[in-house]
Parts: C-alpha cells; sequence; structure tokens
C-alpha cells in the first residue's frame, strides 16, 4: 500500500514520522512555514535544528506552500504545537476535500478554549475523517528505526484501522484504540508530570520520590479524564502510563529537561526559553489546572506544577508540600477504586 | 511512640530501614547470620557489603543470636531474601510470641510451592498478626533520608495503622491496603519486568522500546493477579507500576542491572553471579512462568525472560518476538478491560 501523505510541520516528530513513512515506500510531502529552514533542508536533506544526524530519504519532497502540500494527500498529518493546530487548519479549510483523512500527532490541549486536538479540528473541519496518533515515541528513536509502539485512536473504525495500516512497519507497531478524548488527555497531561519529575530530578529527590510523583501523575490524569468522558482504562495504557514513563525518565523530553532546570534553581521562564523548542506542558499545566478547577477534580501535582510556572512558587517547597500531603491512617488511593475498605 | 523492632536480615533494605527506623527513636535489633558481617559491622559501624557510605546510628543493636533478638520485640522485620523466609521463621516458631507483629520486606514468591511470603508465614505461624511492606523504594535512598513512599498491607486493618505508626517519618510516607496479595504479586512479579527492561537496555533498544515493555509488564502482573484474587487496581498504584518504574529505570536496582549484561550478551548464570546479592527476579520469573501455565494466563514478556533464563533462548530475538506478536488490527489490551469495543 502507497499514499500520498502531507506532513504539517517539520520538528522533530513530523520529520521522525515522515522519515518513517517515506522508509515505508509512500509519497511524503513536508511542509513547514518557516522559509530558511526549507532551503537549508532542502540543501543540507537534514533537519539540522529539531533532528540533526538524520539524512532524510530521497522521497520526502519538501514544500512551503501549504495547499500545495495537501493537494490530493490521502492522510494530513498535524505535527505543529498545540496552539498553532486551529490557525494551521483554518487556514487551509476550504481547500481541504472532506475524504481526507486527518491525523492529529500534536499532544496538548488548546489554551482559552480548554478544547483538545480533536475538539478544534472538529470546529473547523467537521465533516473529515479523524483520527488522533500517541504513545510512547521519542522522535530521536523513531526517526533510527528503534522499536517503539504508537496507538491510532478514532471514533470510527475503519478510520482507526487505515491509519494504522499507513504507519505500521516491522519496527513501529500501530495498535488502535477507540477512546480519543481518552487517549489524547493521556498526551497532553503527561507533559505537566513531566515538568515535575524533572524538578524532582533537578532537586536531587531520587528514583523513589519520582516514581511516586509518576504513580500518583497518572491517577490524577485519570481522575480528570473519567469525568471528561475518558475510560479509565486507557490511562492504563501505551497513550497514558507508557508515555508518562518515557517522557518522565528520557533526556530526550523537552519537559522535562526543562522541569530539571527549575529544579536547579532557574526562573520558570528562563528555563522555557532555554530549551529552544515548544515545551507543550507549560500551556497545558494551565490548561489542565483550569480544567480542575471547572470539573471539581482534585490534582494536588497539577495544582503545584501551575504555581511554580504561574506564580513563582518555590519548587522545593512544593514537592515538600505533595510528600507531606498525606494524613496518618491514610489508605493508598488507587486509580479506579477510590472507595477500597477493610 | 517508641517500640522494640528486630530486623531480622542485613542487607541493603534491612539495614537502610534500621536506619530510617532508628532515626525516629526505635530501639532496632539488627540481626544477620553471618558472623564475619557481624564483627566487621560492630568495628565499622557501617554495612561495607551492601549498603556501605552510610554509619549506623548508636541505638541499632546488632545481633548474631535470633531468638535472643527476637525476645520481647514488638514487631519483627523480614528482610532475607524470599527462599530463606520460611527457613529463619522455622527455626524460630516456638520462641515467637502470639502478638509479635510479623512484618514482611522482602519481595519473591517461594520457589516449588508457589506461595507468596504472607501464605509461607501463615503456615509457620498462623497466629500472629501480619503485614507487608512494599513500595518504590532503593535502600539506597532511603538510608539517606531522600523522600520515598511505602504501603503496608494487611488483612486487619489495626495491624495495618500500627506498622504504619512505626515506619512513617516526614520523608517515608507511609500509606495503607488490604490487599494484601495484590501487593505482595506487584512487588515480587516487578522484578522480573525489570530483568526485561535490563535485557531491552543491554540490547541498546531504547526508551520507547522500554517503555512499551513495561506498560505490557504491569498488564501481564495484574492479569495474573485478579486470577489469584488480587484486586486489579492495585497494580496501578505504588507497589505495583510504582515499584515497577523506579526498578525498570534505575542502576540501583540488581535485577536490571543483571538484565542489562545479558542483554550486552552474557550468559544469564555469568551475569547472576557477577551481581554479588540475590537477584530476586530469577527464581521468581520460574515460579511466575509456573504460575501462568497452572492458571492459564497469559504472560508472554514472562514466558520470553523465562525461555532466556532457563532454556538458554537469545535475548535479541525474543525482544524482537515480543515486538512482533501484535497482528494487523490488532486493539490495544488495557488492564481491567480486554473488551474495549467500537
Amino acid at each position: 500500500m502507497k499514499n500520498i501523505i502531507c506532513v504539517i510541520g517539520a520538528g522533530s516528530w513530523g520529520t521522525a514520522l515522515s522519515i518513517s513513512l517515506s522508509k515505508k515506500g509512500h509519497e511524503v510531502r513536508l511542509w513547514m512555514r518557516d522559509g530558511k529552514q526549507l532551503e537549508q533542508m532542502k540543501i543540507s536533506r537534514e533537519n539540522v535544528r529539531y533532528l540533526s544526524g538524520v539524512i532524510l530519504p530521497e522521497n520526502i519532497k519538501l514544500y512551503g506552500d501549504l495547499r500545495e502540500a495537501i493537494h490530493g494527500a490521502e492522510l494530513v498529518l498535524l505535527t505543529v504545537a498545540s496552539q498553532s493546530v486551529r490557525q494551521v487548519i483554518h487556514s487551509i479549510k476550504d481547500a481541504v476535500k472532506k475524504d481526507q483523512v486527518i491525523v492529529n500527532a500534536a499532544k496538548g490541549l488548546e489554551n482559552e478554549s480548554h478544547l483538545t486536538i480533536s475538539q478544534v479540528i472538529k470546529e473547523e473541519l467537521p465533516n473529515n475523517p479523524f483520527a488522533v496518533l500517541s504513545g510512547p515515541s521519542h522522535a530521536e528513536e523513531v526517526c533510527r528505526d528503534m522499536p517503539t509502539t504508537l496507538v491510532v485512536g478514532s471514533t470510527k473504525k475503519n478510520v482507526a484501522e487505515f491509519v494504522q495500516d499507513v504507519f505500521i512497519t516491522p519496527k513501529l507497531r500501530i495498535y488502535t484504540n477507540p477512546d480519543v478524548i481518552g487517549i489524547e488527555l493521556g498526551g497532553a497531561l503527561k507533559n505537566v508530570i513531566a515538568l515535575g519529575a524533572g524538578i524532582c530530578d533537578g532537586l536531587g529527590f531520587g528514583d523513589n520520590a519520582k516514581a511516586a510523583l509518576m504513580t500518583r501523575g497518572i491517577r490524577e490524569i485519570a481522575r480528570l479524564g473519567s469525568v471528561m468522558g475518558a475510560d479509565i482504562n486507557t490511562f492504563s495504557g501505551l497513550t497514558g502510563i507508557g508515555d508518562l514513563i518515557v517522557t518522565c525518565t528520557s533526556m530526550h523530553s523537552r519537559n522535562r529537561r526543562c522541569g530539571i532546570q527549575i529544579g536547579q534553581g532557574k526562573k520558570a521562564q528562563e528555563a522555557i526559553e532555554s530549551i529552544g523548542m515548544v515545551v507543550e506542558g507549560v500551556v497545558t499545566t494551565k490548561v489542565a489546572y483550569e480544567l480542575s478547577q471547572q470539573f471539581q477534580v482534585e490534582m494536588p501535582i497539577t495544582t503545584e506544577i501551575y504555581k511554580i510556572l504561574y506564580e513563582d512558587s518555590d519548587a522545593r517547597e512544593a514537592v515538600i508540600n505533595l510528600m507531606l500531603r498525606s494524613r496518618t491512617h491514610e489508605l493508598e488511593e488507587i486509580v479506579g477504586n477510590q472507595q477500597i475498605e477493610w
């Protein structure tokens, strides 16, 4: 099976997926906004800024004109930053045909509106088949053919299976799951916990504390998710705890690296700027905090990270607050069973 | 509250918990079998072999005579290797009083019998109050007062809360959970997955593959656990995924370090011997494999690790087998929801 695929966004993830798709034989059109990056990549055939060291196969065509890039593509893959999705989609909505499958791979929530990306796209392109692509997957490993698992979510089984067929390779294993909102919330909110894990690391608090933070982190994500209509079990899968693990433990994660710097004493704004790429977790923390207020869901970790990022709270005190929250004789609170009893 | 506590076993975990308990003001009696180690520790006040660099506080008394050590202790904490628990308990059963609380901190399953440690102790000391202590907790961090969470499991609430009160400190947070078998299976079986995670690392397969392995690992543990009577939700808590995370990602883990060497090409037996301490996961893999057969539960990771350890299977092929298991159009299988549908 060979398809024409338009990849919107030449960051690390868009570039890595383009490489994987093109090696499978698809015709890949990689679009980027930045004219300078386009010229550079046309000459060097390498994404020096976002994914250096990997040469782009010949069947990846580089585009600066988005309308031209999407024309005739069977699958349009979005890999731009979450806050740019609406504007990008909006700019081409009259050019998109109804049968073009839209796949989102950005992991975030829209600021102000609090919408997930599928909800944003639903507003802009209500009639197109849609799927979300998520899971534990650093671009740096996918572009080097290292074994990786991903999950495609769509409310329509035939769409999920089409996307699965497009992406699957012996090294890139694709699973399907109909729980779109669960997949989206897991992918977005893990970046908040990754900031926290980084802070924990930056403070030198060790592996025990970080594992506790991650365990509680997925619990509060699941708590919010189930109130927002997700299947709670999705959070124990690849797009939930799986993605949380890879993001909180790898140096590839920008969110974790940003957290480490905050833990080491840098001001939040300074740390964010030093990363040099979009740190999705920063806006997601704000949206998640506001959602926790809106739905009245207790999210202690998100709240502490929010205070560090937006209210200049002290990182060390925040982590200690989280540790000392427990009263004496507190039962362990567990996802899916808040009412455990003797 | 001050208590007399007898800690049986001066490995890294017994020593670390002794230090934490003694700093809280308890009278701690630390027993060890090895006379040479005892003499050495009496002179240096340091456990050079298992936990070097940390000086034992004065209120830890060192014992070579087990009957003397347990006499009058309100709490007896077992930290010996899982395969030694029965023999140690058996040797003192006539000297143990009925009101002495037995707490097990070993994480394994008994070879041949396939019993959990609580079941072993139930056979030897059926009338004593019992609790299990587990969670994400490397000894190397606990003895240095780094923030750590633990869970006490007991079928009796008053026993769980007594043990919680004994161990809790501002840095060592203790939660309770009545699901003893869930806690025990999580603590034991994560060592099998840690061997696998190490193998994955040793083969250079990257963070994406390891996160997938861990996600699937906790799923197969939960699958076996729920058949054996555990509460499936316990596996998403501190003693389940929490402990799995800390064990699979830290260099403190002997099981992971052993796996790394196997992944790098060492024979299993060679790798095990090179660790120099008990690698609990090796026997646990055999028991878990046999339990999966007995209860007819599919445990693909455990099965591959079993074949590597006991049937000289090739590690690289085993991991690739696990990756390629998925058929096309496979739904993601998730803990607690095997029947997800469109």
